[in-house]
């Protein structure tokens, strides 16, 4: 059980992209000092063994089959738990900040008198396509890359997608597998069917795999290759498969 | 002095946005292997202390008044000292694969035998606006971020960012402090004079500095105020001052 006396505050600390060893040196002091622990469905389990003997370590995620827990559900259990042990520290994956609704954490516990502060994580939008030597920028092919969320609040495809697919940025899509077919056709439709296309799972873990195609082609190929939710994808002349290969040769001849 | 015998191959490590604990885990272990170390100007100078001993430290950035090594040369250095000493750590500020010619020094080292891993880093597109409270996403504000870089290589302003101004994309630009008029007159122009502009610098130091204004009142809010190269920009309602305010209170009550 949590030490008194204890002073309320949460802190959101990003948990990196599922390699545990992406995770910073900062949110590992922070979570060293929690009282409570209140962890995703996305951080590795690993990562609990830097919490303090004695923290109270809540799982807050997906569990298979069962509904998530509300996020309003979740903003209670930190106040609830920050005024009655102290020091609160939400695990989050990835990047707080990041489609995270970091600051409607923030500004729950703001309404009920809780300080909070906000430790950045490695976000998967950009680790996983570097894992899978996939850079999202490079001189001459993209000066930009624009990560946009493939579902938005109201379950419908965001608009943000085709001024994405318009622009000359490489784009990386999170949350997007469930509209896989309608996000490819925005990008052969806008962009042309040859643009370079990749789906990436279980980035930067050992099970992670990858997919290079094309808008045209990607439906396809993941289908066949059994990729599923949650994956990343990412559409660009950086991820042409020529730059790909070579890295990956490079990669595994090191790993 | 490195030891042999030696294996050549190089890792490029995100050193993170500035602050020395952001960086991961897995670029100290990374870095406490190397043989020579490459570093870069935006890199902490504390972080060299987690090299180990004898390690050749080899710094390879902007000297005040000098001009910066140039790529060139630097991949050359990486490539002669991987053959020599074996393993080649080039530590750079942020993450290797934003805006890092991270893929140009693997194709190079790949060019000359020598094989190369990248560790992801902390970005400063996403941690220093994270710093300052703003967070590059949230439900009903901003769907998606483009990050994009205000100086293209022929030292104009990147066509993207017409295209990002016109999005609803929450809009961070890197290395744009030189073009500020151009860019805060795009955004005034095609998304209005209205829209949250924000210019943060040295974020995620003790010396952190950032400035809240719109697309019509930057440029001279920044003059006023001494901003100046580097510092990155943020354009978009989730820069919107009212949140960022009651942030800030809440993240100076903890600091």
């Amino acid at each position: 059980m949590p030490t008194s006396p204890h002073i309320p505050r949460l802190s959101l600390v990003g948990a990196g992209p599922g390699d545990p060893e992406l995770i910073t040196l900062k949110a590992l002091r922070v979570l060293a000092e929690a009282d409570v622990v209140l962890y995703d469905a996305l951080v590795h389990p690993d990562l609990l063994t830097h919490a303090r003997k004695g923290a109270l370590c809540v799982f807050v995620g997906k569990r298979a089959g069962q509904p998530s827990w509300s996020q309003e559900h979740i903003q209670e259990l930190s106040v609830t738990y920050a005024k009655r042990y102290g020091h609160v520290v939400r695990l989050k994956g990835g990047d707080p900040f990041v489609f995270g609704r970091g600051l409607e954490e923030i500004q729950y516990a703001a309404q009920h008198g809780i300080p909070s502060q906000v430790i950045p994580g490695i976000s998967s939008a950009l680790a996983v396509p570097a894992s899978a030597g996939i850079p999202l920028t490079h001189r001459g092919l993209s000066e930009s890359f624009w990560v946009v969320t493939g579902t938005t609040r109201a379950g419908t495809l965001s608009q943000d997608l085709a001024l994405a697919a318009q622009s000359t940025a490489t784009v990386v899509v999170l949350m997007g597998v469930q509209h896989l077919p309608e996000i490819t056709r925005l990008f052969s439709q806008l962009r042309g069917g040859h643009t370079p296309a990749a789906i990436l799972q279980n980035g930067t873990l050992p099970e992670a795999r990858s997919l290079i195609a094309t808008a045209d082609t990607l439906v396809q190929s993941a289908d066949a290759e059994g990729f599923s939710s949650p994956a990343i994808l990412v559409f660009g002349e950086v991820v042409s498969s020529t730059q790909w290969v070579g890295l990956q040769t490079q990669l595994a001849a090191i790993a």
